[in-house]
């Protein structure tokens, strides 16, 4: 590729360097603070790396992870909407889309659009790619609230319907046996059973 | 794969959370704080989705990504080494095998045996998904100190020769065109020549 391609690339990997400011609502698991969504990217990423046998349906491993590196990417703009707090998701989708264009559109064109079009495939959930990486993106905060004993949940006062609803869906459309397990923990935590060690 | 692998690959997967609070020499761009290793690997993992044609050599950039994505885990256990602190090259490497045995050997075996050999591809440093893996490693710092304005280059009291040893053999091996441009903003920076835009 030649320089001026290189610049355009340098430019949007070094604007991307503000993922790490985006605190989420999910602490780290020994709670000392909250994660940010750069580090969250590159856990999910490891989710994905290591859990493909859990996938619904056969999914190539490598898609998945890279949605997963830039799913969150347009919280630059847009930051991170928790998924307790009640918000427009209309809104939420319009904003979310810009900031898509945007960042990816600091790429060599080639480069953002094949970028843009991985990032809206994950958006829309359709494909089994897409539908297991929108399964981790529940799971792993799931997880650290089984690890943490509640987190956001005990925080945001959230009952157990509204947990299996906001989480319920995507992970068993995605990722079925991952769902089975979940269900067992979240019953578990809200009969008031510590579930911190969650078997692991 | 049976709900025991699951087990395994959940108990990675909540160890590795610790690499979020393992904090590097470099800062954020906005010098807000310094850059923690899971960000840093996540950061590195866009750098391989998108700088691949200029590896030395024809690479796998799903492998040199997989690689990013791991090859810091080890620090979980033994802590980052910085480039410009003097230590000794062999009992790091050594602290470093056995945190990788220890953390590697969490997963179920043949998963864990696989990541383990990727690791070890990865220090060895001589295949040339490795070598490329290893210059994006060196190349991304760098970046952070252009575009800081000298960052721990300053903080340091490095020389213009101490970063083209440190840097240069890495990033020239794996990455030739990289090291390229690296060179002019190198120069540039010991002239007394802000590079903070390094044309981006």
């Amino acid at each position: 590729m030649p320089i001026a391609a290189l610049q355009q690339q340098l430019s949007f990997l070094r604007e991307i360097d503000r993922l790490k400011s985006v605190v989420r609502q999910s602490p780290l698991l020994d709670q000392s603070r909250k994660e940010n969504s750069a580090e969250h990217s590159w856990h999910l990423a490891m989710y994905a790396l290591l859990l493909s046998d859990y996938a619904a349906a056969s999914v190539d491993a490598n898609r998945v992870l890279r949605m997963l590196l830039i799913h969150d990417i347009v919280e630059i703009d847009v930051g991170d909407f928790p998924i307790h707090a009640g918000h427009s998701v209309e809104a939420q989708a319009r904003e979310e889309a810009l900031a898509a264009q945007r960042l990816f559109g600091l790429l060599p064109a080639a480069q953002g659009e094949g970028l843009l079009a991985l990032w809206r495939e994950f958006e829309a959930g359709e494909t089994e790619d897409a539908r297991f990486a929108k399964a981790l993106d529940r799971f792993q905060p799931l997880l650290i609230n089984v690890f943490t004993g509640g987190g956001t949940w005990t925080e945001n006062k959230v009952t157990l319907q509204q947990v299996a609803s906001r989480y319920g869906p995507a992970i068993q459309r995605g990722a079925p046996k991952l769902w089975a397990v979940c269900e067992a923990w979240i019953e578990q935590h809200f009969a008031g059973q510590p579930v911190n060690d969650a078997g692991c």
